[in-house]
């Protein structure tokens, strides 16, 4: 595979979204072909099943199946868009991957990382990341910006343990599986954050 | 627990629905109190995911995320409906559960029986049918059978070649897990199929 494939991780509120945009633009005027992509979502079929996660009304979602959820989404995005994206030489950048469900769904919803990552496993074709971005930032910063936001979801809805939670759980991965992650400290300004961000892509796509 | 969780399974056109229906009559009028459920759906969020996995527009969906699909809407059946109905001493009746998956996805999309169980133990609390009923019929019955439908839906679409490849997997299954399985000859007339389905589920209710 030609192709890099790159994925931003990071708790709700670390600035994710702000920066993809950034990079977006930085990368269109370089005229260095990327395609943006995130999750759950970036295929139709994944984004019908992102709906059915994100949807406030379904506050009877079990675990087991969000998870599993997630997982399909993950599925169908490695089938359509990411495998024969990257076999075609093309770089991708993806708005979450793997490592969400890792620290929301085995760590946060006390599911197990093991049984999380073994469910995905069996969509992922054996792809792997070439570089993690993970936007380090501690609970109560995100917090504090969350509050500026109006639109939220079924998952941002969740309360301050399960967030802690899932930033522990993100601390405990970075630990335990560092291979090509990159950690950004996010509660820097949005130009040192982009500064380190881009320098950080440009030496995997090299 | 002390409900009883019984399940039909069966290919395509082996006539289940029609069963099903006379199973109901049959029931209610002997007010035996049996909640009939359906997979994949069952509860408002299964049936969500069923209309992604059925609806035939959805002809890019890949055959890991299509596993995926069915085992998150059976994770939510268990932990919505089946879980807290059987522990409220109610008996279910679900027509389709694990085996059809086993059947389908593990053996008819070769993803293997083993780890099509995996993804779907993942979701299911530890529980299983008390009785399994498996309508037993040939592929070329099915077909004749099929072609009085006119609703067809993405997997009713599939070729022959893939349902073959089902009614094998099913054969497969019966043989190396016959654990509460009960094989009814589903090429008999529909009294005599109504007749046997009843004394077989009569006789774990009781």
């Amino acid at each position: 595979m030609d192709g890099k494939f790159i994925t931003i991780e990071g708790p709700d509120g670390s600035g994710k979204s702000t920066i993809i945009r950034q990079l977006k633009k930085h990368y269109s005027k370089k005229n260095v072909d990327i395609l943006f992509t995130r999750e759950p979502g970036g295929t139709q079929i994944g984004e019908e099943i992102r709906d059915i996660i994100l949807d406030k009304k379904n506050t009877m979602l079990g675990k087991e199946a969000e998870a599993l959820l997630y997982a399909a989404s993950r599925a169908q995005h490695i089938h359509e868009l990411i495998e024969p994206t990257l076999k075609a030489g093309k770089n991708i950048i993806s708005d979450r991957f793997l490592l969400s469900s890792l620290a929301y769904q085995g760590v946060g919803r006390d599911l197990g990382v093991e049984k999380v990552r073994e469910i995905n496993e069996f969509g992922l074709k054996g792809i792997e990341p070439d570089l993690i971005l993970f936007f380090y930032i501690d609970p109560e910063t995100t917090l504090k910006r969350k509050f500026r936001h109006s639109k939220e979801d079924r998952l941002e809805l969740e309360g301050n343990a399960f967030h802690n939670k899932v930033y522990n759980g993100y601390m405990e991965l970075m630990n335990k599986y560092p291979k090509n992650i990159k950690k950004i400290d996010a509660t820097q300004s949005i130009s040192q954050v982009k500064r380190q961000t881009i320098e950080a892509i440009d030496a995997v796509l090299k």
